[in-house]
């Protein structure tokens, strides 16, 4: 891609980046996962995923391209499930859990337009009973097949999807969530990655 | 599972098929995708998926899980794109492929309340032209990143359930598609799997 060709794509992503989305992902150790959960977020324009990983690492992940979305999309690591959310929620985020509690809204219900956030949780276990009690709320994809379960990176994607629907409709991809200013910053600060 | 439960699972899932919604796989090579996809169809009510494999074999699932759908997903095997849409068209499905071309529709603008068929294709070449030509419509998820395209097993469950999103809008789910003697007869047959 010739050098101005390739400035013109940072600045239209850029431009529809959505900062006022995010997911945190918890524990969730296979690389194959991590890496198209990164690339749905970059797909959707998540500019930063909030990492939890208390009882597993962050996983190697491979040079593939489906693994490159690692480069456009920035993390920030906490220590906790409560550190990760009481950061979030004095930022404003409504977050939500993918659990299957008692109280779970189907997603289609969630108004995903919000400063919001969207957990997700280990392969196994799901996300932890502490992060579904510290979020605002619980929701689940409604599913009516004999399996039980969707794929972890699946679900995400189907999630962000939703929100990529709402917003939108919403018309916040019309619009850049920065001004010129911060446009110019971005760029180059993406330009030497 | 006790015997009850399963035979009221087993009928909850019966009443739940969608026979009017389904894929074509073309050429689609990875296990781990294949698995995905078809857990993902099992999760949305897909009974029957539709398999092009010309250039490529049907993959070898693995033993997990997340591959045990394709015991609840059937599927049917053409010689090549061709016999399998005119077959389709033939039993009254529209039938979109996901195709970047000039005529390309975004998902969240297709009705897919309809009889409808969705065309997904090989990893690295994506459906074939003769796919996007012969199809009623060609259509592409909306995407805002770096990265160009979506893990096929994503972009699946992303149209999936957006027809997930739409049928239960419109009350599909809420009356099966089967009266009581089918609704039985699917029952022995799911019986014994």
């Amino acid at each position: 891609m010739s050098s101005e060709r390739r400035l013109a794509k940072l600045e239209s992503v850029i431009r529809h980046r959505q900062p006022d989305l995010t997911v945190i992902l918890e524990n969730i150790h296979d690389p194959h996962n991590v890496s198209a959960i990164l690339r749905s977020c970059d797909a959707v324009g998540i500019m930063e995923v909030q990492l939890v990983y208390t009882t597993e690492e962050f996983p190697k992940l491979g040079k593939k391209s489906s693994a490159s979305a690692k480069k456009w999309v920035d993390h920030r690591n906490f220590e906790g499930v409560s550190e990760c959310f009481t950061k979030l929620h004095n930022e404003g985020y409504v977050v939500y859990a993918t659990h299957l509690g008692k109280r779970t809204t189907p997603l289609y219900e969630l108004d995903l337009t919000k400063k919001v956030a969207l957990a997700f949780g280990n392969e196994h276990r799901g996300v932890s009973d502490e992060a579904s009690e510290l979020a605002d709320g619980n929701f689940v994809i409604p599913m009516f097949g004999m399996i039980q379960s969707l794929n972890v990176s699946v679900a995400c994607a189907v999630s962000l999807f939703e929100a990529v629907r709402q917003r939108m409709l919403a018309g916040r991809y019309d619009t850049a969530s920065f001004d010129d200013k911060e446009v110019r910053k971005l760029m180059r600060k993406w330009a030497t990655r």
